[in-house]
Order: C-alpha cells, then sequence, then structure tokens
C-alpha cells in the first residue's frame, strides 16, 4: 500500500506567510535541522568533556546532515511515542553507525532535544524578524520626517475629532514597531538550551560518568549560541511564553499599521494606498491593499495562538500529558505568521503611497467644526465660557444646514467684530505639539 | 535562483493528525482538488442553465484535474493577489485551452471558489470524522455494558468522593460523543455552497445572459451535494462559526475521555492504561498514553482556533479585509486536529485496558470514609441527626490514626449494637442508580 | 474590623450592558435567586416524592427568599470550600428553623445547584436576548424592505467593488440575526435541571429512601421549567459548550452589523449615522457611533470568553478541580455581554439613519468602474473578448488621469458607434438579483 | 420608577479573588477614585505651569474625593457616550463650582484620563501582587531548603519516570515566581500616564496657553508616580499588552504550581496536600484542595482575557471604534483574576503539607523499573550494551508477573555475580544534580 496523503501543507492558504524569510526557518525541514543541530551538539559537548571519543562527536555531527533523514517518515512513526525525537534518534543512531551509536542523544530525553530545537529554530526567525522590522521602521522614519507637516483629520470612534498629522501616524507606527523590535531582541537574547534528561535531574550524565554535571547543560547551551538556563525548564516554560508575548506584540503592533492603511485606503478617503495593490478574481480594475490585509489576518490570529502558549505554563509534573505537545504548532504557527507580517509590514511601509491633497482636502469635510475645540479656548475669553458655547452649537448647527463654513459663520457675527479668527479657524493651524512629538519620537534608535 | 525552502508542513510537530483520514482530506491537495471541483461545477452548471456550451462544461471537467496542478507554485502566486483562486483560475484558464477558457470562473469571486471549497473539504472531513465518533460511540458503548457493576472511587476536585461504575463513567464518555456526532451530523447537512459575484448580487451571471440567476447557486448547490444557502455568505459567516463549535465541541467531548484517562491510568492508580502504552526515548520500561496525550492536546488548542472563526463574524463590508483570510488556515487546522483527536478517540477507546481490581482496591483507600454520606443517613434516623454526625467525625478521625475502617469502628460501638452495617458499610454497595443510568444511556442510539 | 472593599462592580467599565435588562438577570442577586429557586424546587419535589413532609418544602420555599440574604457576606465564606452553595445552604438551613432544616439541600451536592442556578439564569436571559433580537430583527426588516432598491457601491478589501444594495445588506444583517434566533432558540429549549448526588450516582436520594431515584431528576426539572437530561452532566458540559457556541454567534452576527455600521458611517462615508450618536468629552459637535462601538467591543470578547467554556469540557474524574471553576464568571460574562449587545443592536437598528444621497453620490466616486465587470460582459460580444479587455483596461487608466467617466469615454470610442451603453454604465442598474434575493430573504420568519 | 438592580458584582461568583487585596484594589471604586485622582492632578500641574490659578488646584483636588460620587450612577450614564469620564466630568465639575468648573478636565480627552485611571489602578494592584508573590517565594524557598533531599517519583506524561527530588519540585515552583516577579516588576515601573487631548496632539493645552505643551504629560506623570511615555498612546497599546503578558505569565507559573498540587494530592498519590482543605456541602470528610482549585481555574482564563488585550492592538485611528472598549474589563478581570491566584499561591504554598513518607513508598511502584536507565547504564560495560538491554527488559517483564524488584531479580543473575548492585538499585541513589540545582536556584534572589 503506498503512503496516504499527509496532508501537506505548502502554503495553499498562508499567502501572508508563503516566500518569506520565516516560513523558511519554521518549516518542517527546519526543524529537523535544529533537531539534528542539538543532537550533534550533544555529543561533541560530551566529547569536549571527556564523556565521549572525538570520533563520536565527529561520526554523530557528520551523520546529522538533514538532507539524509525523511521528514515524513519520521513524522508517521512519530505517532508511536507521540514525538518526533523517538524516531529521529532511531534513524541517527543507524546513520552514525555500530561504533558510535550509543554516543547518540546519551543521557537525554526527547525534550531535551525538541525544546532545544525550537528554541534555535525561534532565534533564526527572530532574528530575520529583526532584520524586517528594521526594514519597517526605516521605512517609517522616512514617512514620518517626510510628512511631519502633512496635516489630516485625527478621527476618533470613525468620527473626525481634531487635526493631526501623517508624520504623528506614522511616528506612532514606528513607535510601536520599536516596541516590539526592544520585546523580541530581549526575549531572543534570553532563549535557553535545554538539558535535563528524563526528569531534569541530569542523572543520567552522571551515570554515564559525568562527575559534574552542572558543566553540560552550559556548555551545550555555548555551543548551540543559546542561553544557559538556571533549571531545566521541561515544566518551567518561561521561555514560551516569553516567545508568546512578543510576538503577539509584533502582531498586534504590525496590526495597528494595517488597520489604518485599512481604513486611510477605502475608497472613499484614498489618503494612503499599498504601492503596489493586488487584483480580483473579477474586477481587473481593483487595488486592494492585500498587504495590509494579510497583516490584519495575523493579527486577528496571533492573540490566539499566544493564548494557548500561555495555557501551556500550567505543565503538572516532570512532563505534561497534553501541554507541552499543544505548544508545538501553535508556537511555529505564531513565529511563521508573524514573521510573514513583518515581511509584509516592510513591503508596505516601503512603498505607501501618501496622497496629501486628499488628507488637507478631508480637513473641511465638517465644515471647520474639526478646530471648533481651538475657537471654543479663543471665544471664551472674549465671549464667557458659557456664550461660546452658545454660539458654537448655534453655529455647528447651521453649517452642515447651509453649507457653509464655521469661519464663514463666524466672521458674520457681530459680537466678534474686531477679532481675526482666520488662523485659528484653519485646521492646518490646529496641530498642537505633533510636529514636536514627531521629533522627538523619531530621536529613539 | 532556486525556489527557497517553502517551509512545508508534513507533519513532523504533529503526531495527533499525522495518517489520519482527517488529514489527508484537509491538506493542500485536499482544497486544490475541492477548489478545482468547485470551478468546474460552476461551469457544467452553467452549460446546464444554457449559459456556455455543454463543450465547455466538458473541457473545464476534464481539466480540473488535481494532478496538473502545482499547490507550492499557485501558494506563491498567491500573495499577489492575497488569495489563491487568483493563480489557480489562471492556471486553469490555460489548461482549458483558448476555446472554452473563458468559460472558467465566469461571474464568479474568489471567495465564491474557496468558501465552497472550504465547505467541501469540510463536509468530507466530517464524514470521516462521523466514523470516527461512531467507532469511538461502539467501543464505549461495550465498555459500559461490560463494566457496569464495576465499581470504583468517584472522585471529586481529585478527592475520592463516593462510589460509582465504570459503566457509568464509560457511558458518560460515549454521551459525549453522541452530543458532539449530533452536532457534526447537523452542522455537516447544512454546509452551503457559495455563489454570488464580486459582491454578492449574482449580477455577473445576469450580465452573462442568466434569466433567472437565483437558479444559479440552487443547481450548483446540488451539483456538489451542498446545502442552498439563502443567501451569499461572504459576510454572513454562520456556517463558519456553526463549524467552529461543532468541532469544538467534539473535541473537548474526546478530551474528557483523554482527561479521564490520564488521572486513572497515572501510576499510583493504574485503573486504566492504553491498549499500547508509547516509549521513550530514554526509559525502555514507559508504556506513556500516548493517544490519551494527544488528545488532550488537541483539546487544549480547538478552543482558540474556534475562537478565531467566532471572531470574523464581525466581517465589515461585501467582503472584508483580514476577517476572511484569518479563516483559512484556523478552520483547516481545527479539521484536522479534532479529525486526528476522533482517530485517536476510537484507537483508545478500542483498546483501553481496565483493571477492575485496582478500582476496587481503591475504595478502601479512605478506610471507609468513601461511604460516610450513606452512614450517615443511616444513623440519623437511630441517634438522631446530631449525635450521628458527632460519632461520624469522630470515627473519621479515627480511621485514619489507627489504621483501621469506618465499618470495624462502627460495629464497636455499643449504641450501635443489633444494627448491621456491614451492607450500608460496603463501598460496592453504594452506587446509587449507576447501573440504571448507565442502562438508560445505552439505550440511546 | 470593618470588612474591606470586595472590590464591587456596577457596570462603570461595563457601558455595553449597564442598565440592560439582561444584566440586571445575570447580577449577584440573580444568580442568588437561581439558586434558592433550585434548593426550593429540590425540597418541593422530594416532598411530592413522598421523601419529606409538605410542611418541609413549604418551609423551605418560604425561606428562599433572596432578599433576606446577603451575597457580599455568602461570596466571602464560599472561599473556604470554594463555591458559594456551602455558605447558602448553611444560611438557608439556619432560616429554615431546626424542624424542616435537615431537609434542606438533601442528597444534593453543591454542583447540583450551582449547575442548575446557573440554567435558569442562562434561560432567564436567553428569553430577554431572544426579546431584543425580534426587535432587531423586526426594524432590520422595516430597513431591508423601505431600501430594497437603494443603491450603493459594493466594498470588498476596502475597495469599491461592483454596486449592491442597501436592502441586500439589511437583509443581510437581519439573516444572522434570523441564524442566532434560531440557535439560541433552540439551546435554550434544551438547557437541563442538574441533579446526581456527590458523584453523580444519585446514591444519596436512596439512601434517604427513594425507590425510583431516576424519578427524580425528571420530576426536579418539570419543577424548575428546564429540561431532564439523560445522565447528571457534572463533568459533561455539552449544555455549557451549547451556551458558548449559540452566544459567541450572536455576539458575532451582532458584531458584523456594528462593523459595518462603523464603516459606512465614518466621515467621510456617512452613508448611515446612528439614530442618537454619543458626545465627547472634548469635542461638543461629534456624534459618535456609540452603540456600534459597543457592540464592536462585545464582538472582540466573546469568543474568548466562549473558549474558555469550551476548554472546560475537558474537565476530569466527577467533579474537575478547576475546570467547572473556571466556567462560572466567563458564563456570566458572556450571557450579559451578548445581552448588553443585543439590546444596543435594537436600539442601533431602530434608529439607524440611512443616507440614500450619499449612497448614490459614491456610485460615481471610481469614475464608472464600479461597472467595468459588467461593461467587460457586453464588449466581449462586440470586440471580442481580448480586445475588450484592452480598451477598458486604458480607459480605466485615462479615467483617473482625465477625471471623466467610463461611460463618456467609452462613448466616444469610434468601434462602438451605435451601441448604446448608457444603461449599462449606470451602476443603479447593474444590482443583479439584489432585489430578488432581499424579497426572498424578508420571507424568512 | 426605580432603578433596576445593575447586575452588581460583589464576587458571589469568584471566590478566586473575593477579599484579595486586588480585589479590593481593582473595584469600581478603586476606578473611581483612579479616575478622580488622574482628574486632580492634571489640574494641579496646569496650576504649577502657570495655565489654572492654584486655587482651582485645591478646589478641584478636594473635590475630587471618591465619596462624594455616585458609581452606579455614573455607570448609567456613561451609557450615552459610551465611556464613564464623560459624566464624571460633568459631576466632578459640579462638584468643583462655577468658579473654578472650567478647569476642570481642560485640555484633556476622555481616554486621557480612563487609560491613565488604568495605569494607576494597574500600578496598585502590581504592587500588591509582588507582596503575595513574595510571600509565595520565600514559602517555596523554605520548602525546597527543607525538602532538597526528599526523593519522589519524576512523572512524565503520567507514569513514573526516574526519581527526584520535592526540593528541586519546589525549587523550580520558586523559580517560576522569580519569572512573574520580574516581569511583573519590569512593566509595573514602565506603566505610563496617558495624556493627549483629543487626537493625541497636546493641541488643546496650547490653545488654552501652554507654551511648551510637551511639558504637561511629563509632569502629569510624575504628579502621578507613573512614567512618561514617549508619544501618547491612545493606539500605542504596547503598556496594556504588556500587563497582558506580564499577568498571563504570572497566572500560568502559579497555575504549574496548582497542577502539581492537584495530582500529587489525589488520593491515591497522597504525597501532599494543602494546609487547610476545603469542605464539601455533601460529604464532612472531604479535604479539597481548594486554593490550588482557583488558581487553576484562574490560570484556565487568564490567556484568553491576554488574547483579548492582545487583539486589541490593532486599533485605528486615533481613538478605536471598540478595540479600546474592548480592553477596560479584561484588562480589570485580569488583575484581579491573577491577583486573587496571588494570594491563594501565597496561602498554598505557605501551608503545604509534605508527605516524604508516601513519596517514598511510591518510588517503589514499578518494582525498581524507576532506575533502569540507571541499571541500564551500570550493566553495558559489564555485559555490553545490547546483552544489557535484553537482559533488563526481560527481568521488567518479570517484576510485574511475580511482583519482586528489579535489584531482587538481578541479585540472582549468574552473570552479575560480585557485582554490587544495591546502591544503583536504590532509586534515593539516583537523583543526579538534583540536590546542587536546588542548591543553585536557591542562590537566585
Amino acid at each position: 500500500m503506498t503512503s496516504p496523503d499527509p496532508g501537506t501543507d505548502t502554503g495553499l492558504l498562508a499567502p501572508g506567510r508563503v516566500g518569506s524569510p520565516a516560513a523558511a526557518a519554521t518549516g518542517d525541514r527546519a526543524y529537523l535541522r535544529a533537531m539534528l543541530d542539538a543532537e550533534a551538539a550533544l555529543t561533541r559537548v560530551q566529547a569536549a568533556l571527556g564523556l565521549a571519543p572525538d570520533a563520536a562527536a565527529a561520526a554523530v555531527t557528520d551523520a546529522a546532515d538533514p538532507a539524509r533523514f525523511d521528514a515524513a517518515s519520521i513524522a508517521e512513526r512519530a505517532r508511536a511515542g507521540g514525538n518526533p525525537v523517538i524516531p529521529l534518534v532511531a534513524d541517527l543512531t543507524k546513520a552514525v553507525g555500530e561504533a558510535y551509536g550509543p554516543y547518540v542523544h546519551r543521557g537525554a530525553t526527547s525534550q531535551d532535544i525538541l525544546d532545544t530545537a525550537a528554541m534555535l529554530v525561534a532565534a533564526r526567525t527572530l532574528d530575520l524578524i529583526l532584520d524586517d522590522l528594521a526594514r519597517t521602521e526605516r521605512a517609517l522614519a522616512r514617512l514620518a520626517a517626510e510628512h511631519r507637516d502633512t496635516v489630516l483629520p485625527g478621527r476618533t470612534l470613525t468620527q473626525h475629532a481634531v487635526p493631526t498629522t501623517f508624520g504623528l501616524k506614522a511616528a506612532g507606527w514606528r513607535s510601536l514597531v520599536l516596541d516590539a523590535r526592544d520585546r523580541v531582541g530581549a526575549v531572543r537574547d534570553r532563549l535557553p538550551a535545554q538539558l535535563g534528561g528524563a526528569a531534569g535531574t541530569l542523572a543520567a550524565f552522571a551515570a554515564y560518568g559525568a562527575e559534574e554535571p552542572l558543566a553540560l547543560p552550559a556548555a551545550y547551551a555555548r555551543e548551540l549560541g543559546l542561553a544557559t538556563p538556571a533549571l531545566p525548564w521541561h515544566t518551567l516554560r518561561t521561555p514560551v511564553a516569553d516567545l508568546a508575548g512578543c510576538l503577539a506584540t509584533t502582531a498586534g503592533a504590525l496590526g495597528k499599521l494595517a488597520a489604518d492603511v485599512l481604513v486611510l485606503g477605502r475608497t472613499e478617503t484614498g489618503e494612503v494606498a499599498e504601492g503596489s495593490g493586488g487584483g480580483s478574481s473579477a474586477m481587473p480594475h481593483k487595488a486592494n491593499p492585500v498587504r495590509a490585509t494579510l497583516i490584519a489576518a495575523a493579527a486577528r490570529r496571533a492573540p490566539q495562538l499566544a493564548a494557548v502558549l500561555y495555557g501551556s505554563l500550567a505543565a503538572e509534573d516532570e512532563r505534561p500529558a497534553g501541554a507541552w505537545h499543544a505548544e508545538w504548532e501553535p508556537l511555529r504557527d505564531l513565529l511563521r505568521l508573524t514573521g510573514g507580517a513583518a515581511r509584509d509590514a516592510a513591503d508596505l511601509a516601503e512603498g505607501l503611497r501618501v496622497r496629501p491633497e486628499a488628507m488637507r482636502a478631508h480637513l473641511d469635510l465638517t465644515h471647520g467644526l474639526i478646530v471648533s475645540e481651538r475657537l471654543s479656548a479663543e471665544l471664551a475669553p472674549v465671549l464667557g465660557r458659557s456664550r461660546a458655547k452658545e454660539l458654537l452649537t448655534e453655529l455647528a448647527r447651521r453649517t452642515y444646514a447651509e453649507g457653509r463654513s464655521l469661519g464663514e459663520l463666524l466672521a458674520e457675527e457681530e459680537e466678534l467684530k474686531g477679532l481675526d479668527l482666520a488662523a485659528p479657524a484653519d485646521p492646518t493651524h490646529y496641530t498642537g505639539s505633533a510636529a514636536a512629538l514627531t521629533d522627538r519620537a523619531l530621536e529613539r534608535r
């Protein structure tokens, strides 16, 4: 009987991540490679500490070539014991041969390898994400500087509030990207190797002759470029929770950018557009904000993936029956979803088209009411707070009824004769500290 | 340049679903096939209604052979427009050739095809899940009948409460499986085809000559064996929410079975064991409850996948920018995760080893306090409620201190001379209506 | 020492539910009342079956007056045993007095009472929600009928696609509300009473003399107007999962309405507005879509509350240590959040202001490209498919560049002389089956 | 008409938090106080900067006494505008009186006050949580030191693996608590005040005369003891995401402790017990692990609350219509749920009863197979790896069949005569580096 279709996934339903650096770094082959890296490092470290012959280390390192292993077959055989390390160790031991096979995986438990591999994959993927966050940040910094003084309506609860600047908006997006970068970077630097043996006591290493078993995890972590944990963390899952947090934060930070691009780019608004909008199967003229859409989709999913990972903190015993297994796919999904979003965000930010003229035009949509807050402040000392409010409320009603601007109507008021309200009534003059805030925000590196 | 690793996933991190019927039914190839089924049915239906030549229908049906299409390439090209239907239509049109190419996808929108494909995949997978639920249900019915009178401690908040039977426990598991079956079955029968065109008005079909455009979605649904929706449901996502609900319910129902197997099978308890426990990479003697572990892991993830789908109900416009895209992978994941769990549950239920002698032994662990509720009811009429309570509290303390059973101590009490408390003190006699409840529950089909 | 502030919540952070029927039906007092209803019914049913004196039933029923009980004190004393039924039973027993006190709670377990109370609260709240869904549905039906032929741009991925009607949009919202209603109604009719005793075997009732213990749960359910379950469901939580599903579906269905109102009501679009928009603390002129905002907020939270409930399906033993306790607040929150959203949706739908003139004006925003799909279908037979496409693509480019409409440009084309494209180029003529779909959808009751 | 029951919640369904410091710090009164603190600080800061008379600052500070305000009434009136600040400002302005009323809330927006209040509540609650984490940590440190050499079975996937120590287990729990503490502490120190005005530009402050508007947020933050943000963060929600992360991590960390207490305390295992177990309404003898149960329930809910908060990162515009509103209750719930769990964890850790004799007894449950890993390492050099494995596999089978220990059977083997296997076969001698790891972990402060 030929093997049934294992349900292989090449990204058909995942345009948000296909072809991204993170996708390649998180596929089954990347995990296979990382598990083999972990196994090889384990033998090398034992050799370095005199617990195995140097030739064993060399043999295992040579054999641990991902190209020689069949991920699908390992996946299938993983069902018996419930994790892929068991069949992988069998295959690796066979590949190493009789002489040094006994040194493969010696003293370790499956979770040592799978957790270490997950951290290697995470470290490699976070580095790629950091690259794309850096690209995004640079593009947003450019936008913020360029549009430092481009005025557009500030919107709250979907309605025009008071003016703001596109520079401040872009600076805000950038500050979120930097927040994400800082959190990802801090977590990345702390990602630990895992080595504890069956119940996290390092007992087998002593049984195999280690005189200072605690030296092993430290050397192992160094060999792999990961951090040394204070304790084996088979059921102390802070590193996974930290990943959940920094990735959900990143996806959400990029989701803010996407949310704004989506509302600002609606056909009626048209203040921004993606550099190269995506087409439609039915309407050739459409230019869809595809990058923003895919980022928005990622931002909707990331929190729930993180929730699974946080939920797995409550793991019983020295290895739980389910909580650990529930982490594997969500962690990978969260890495690649966020990685895809970071790639899309970089493309989006670099290509974003900004239409200052549309922004300017929209400032007049409320007939000047967008500056009523300011006019209220101007008129209060002149008319008294209560008369000022009364007058503005009345004129506000008339703007819509008569299709005239608040500025025009104010100019006709007898009691305001002699008062020059042209500047206060000009929305482009009511941006407060937007420029100063933008400047200050751009100083952050 | 060769194509980079797209991050292919063959199940290395997914022992819970690898090799399951649901896995094969939900892979990229299954989706590709379903999209092609949808396209071919669309042209056939147009031909049947006189809107396309019969030869076009035949040509498209012939061309729509999944073996001819490259899922990875389509996935990559899906990035431009943000969905895989656009490149698929391009490839299919080319495969059909110039003469009938124009009849491919005519009048439809990408979402018509992708939503219909998702419903086809769901229908096919739910059928497989129903098969495994039926297997599970039968095995549990056998266990319940066989152990109708096997007594074991009932446990609440981890502590022995009063006795119950393993039959009632198994009947309870079965009733959950039947609940899941009923919900899955009802949803499966309602899964609708999707056909509405660009904005759900069927306008293009009229433009291409349909005199009764409403006939099209109905004929299309019939052609595909799906239900006819009252309205195009591009942003009326009840069908997806219904899937979320029945699948989360199924995963949770199976999760209850797994949770019980995991606690009853702990080394100290050993009342049940999996038919073939999984091994360990470090300890050859271990027999792990792997099936239960993988089901438990699925039950931890399903609610969050369902949450994403429920969250996508709130979708703006005629097609949302993100909410729809966020559904694709979680729906697939939920189908295959639940499908894998159903397969594992069937294996688990069919192979479960039950140890009545361990159950019997545990009834004595609390020195008879497990029947204190009953003894309290027996003694109250004799001693008065308050004296009965006082006496039992005192003796309860003594059972642990003296290592003797409550029955023994009661037999020594002067004030109870002549009262035969042997039967009331026997935990196996205090199972209430467990057998009657089991019988009644087993009548459900 | 005076009692510390227990952290009382009167809705300060919950404008979405404050003052709603559902809020009153789900507060602590409502739960207290429902628990007392459950206790009183239990004694009455035992009296009816000859297991207690009629006077006991009367005494317990009299004593079970919520006004006599102190929820905050019960809450505080609930900490010792981890649930509020234990102190409630103590207080109720005391209130009943020595003679009949022993008949309070006899044979039951805390979970019997708390689960039954939760189902009573759910039943009462779902009835209120059904009322508000009915109000909403009626208002939407009126809107759909009134605007059956009001044309506006259909939007996909934020961009204009092809025209649709506001009638079809409203009919779609209504169909979601009806879907929600059907699901809520079905679940409401199945809500079961809970009665099983300490481990769900009904054993204590037999110990207290019941000859047919299975008659008790049936009589109890009838007494309370709830359904009779086949088995005690202490750890068979389908009823809770069903509530999760129908409530998350309802919140999401209303969330779709809100999402559309929010985008259609943006200042630049202004096609709809809430009947009475909410003000701002800073800008007196603002009319915010407050109802839609609060519904949208509810729709964001409901899926996660449902996820907790689905997660609690996997509950070990005869009563789990945590999974049950984790249900209480999320179930209440989901009921009142959805109930508040239903109230707001009814208000929103009844007061919604529709601006057909704005909709009409927006049809021209794309210079006629909104009907390019139709023109393509018209021109293909005349010019050939390929030339038609080429011409439209060229003219599409010119529309934006020259600020003229596609219809105008087509009228100048030599090769189209004699062809009357006025009607096909009119967006109000390209609504396909929108009206027919609306009519059909409105037939659903 | 009397006001309907607003659905007040005093904790009837929340035994996990009732009476905890965090509950009092997060109730409606605590939020009311924090909002008033924010308003008063705002006027004081304006006075300090010369933008308001000192008397205004004094008047507002005097008036901002929570005892004078009616939370329920404010809650009800919050419905109109969708947030409680609007009616609060109205009440406060009235309380301040005509002379200085105009200085109330001047230049601010509702979100400035509500966000600042949320951060004040968070800061106050995190401080309380830190106290309880410190109590927990100290108790766990004592347990770890006291049981540094108490041996018990290590368990993986529910089955005995190899021995470990209770000291290492407790040290692991403590390390998670310290991880949580570090994350909570870091987030607490960064909690920012919010001040930006209607669209985050600080424009109104300039309109009211501020010459250096950027000085205001800084002074405001200092006045309140919060951090100064680089930008107004109305839609830059990193602070909320950070809270989500550290609180979900804390709840999960405590959930690990609870999960272990629950499995180790099961009736069959009984290795630990809560200091004062909770009773049952039906079975007076039961001592339930109530603290662990309530912590476990919190750990099940926290991830989903965090998910809502992470989901709100993707917030459109200068204030979103829903995403912000969806944060309020989940943030409060997460604070008080985690706060309650921290209180319960401290009680649990301080009162935990440990039963070393039960632990010791369980080491023999697998007839010595718990040290098979070690014996395999001992025998391999003597018998050769393959013969050693064969022998152990055969003897493992016989242990269960014959009810004898592996040590006994090995002692009878001819080929092992002269080899002293007593020490290697003693499970208490196979704890590897457990003690050293414990010592090292306890050095962390």
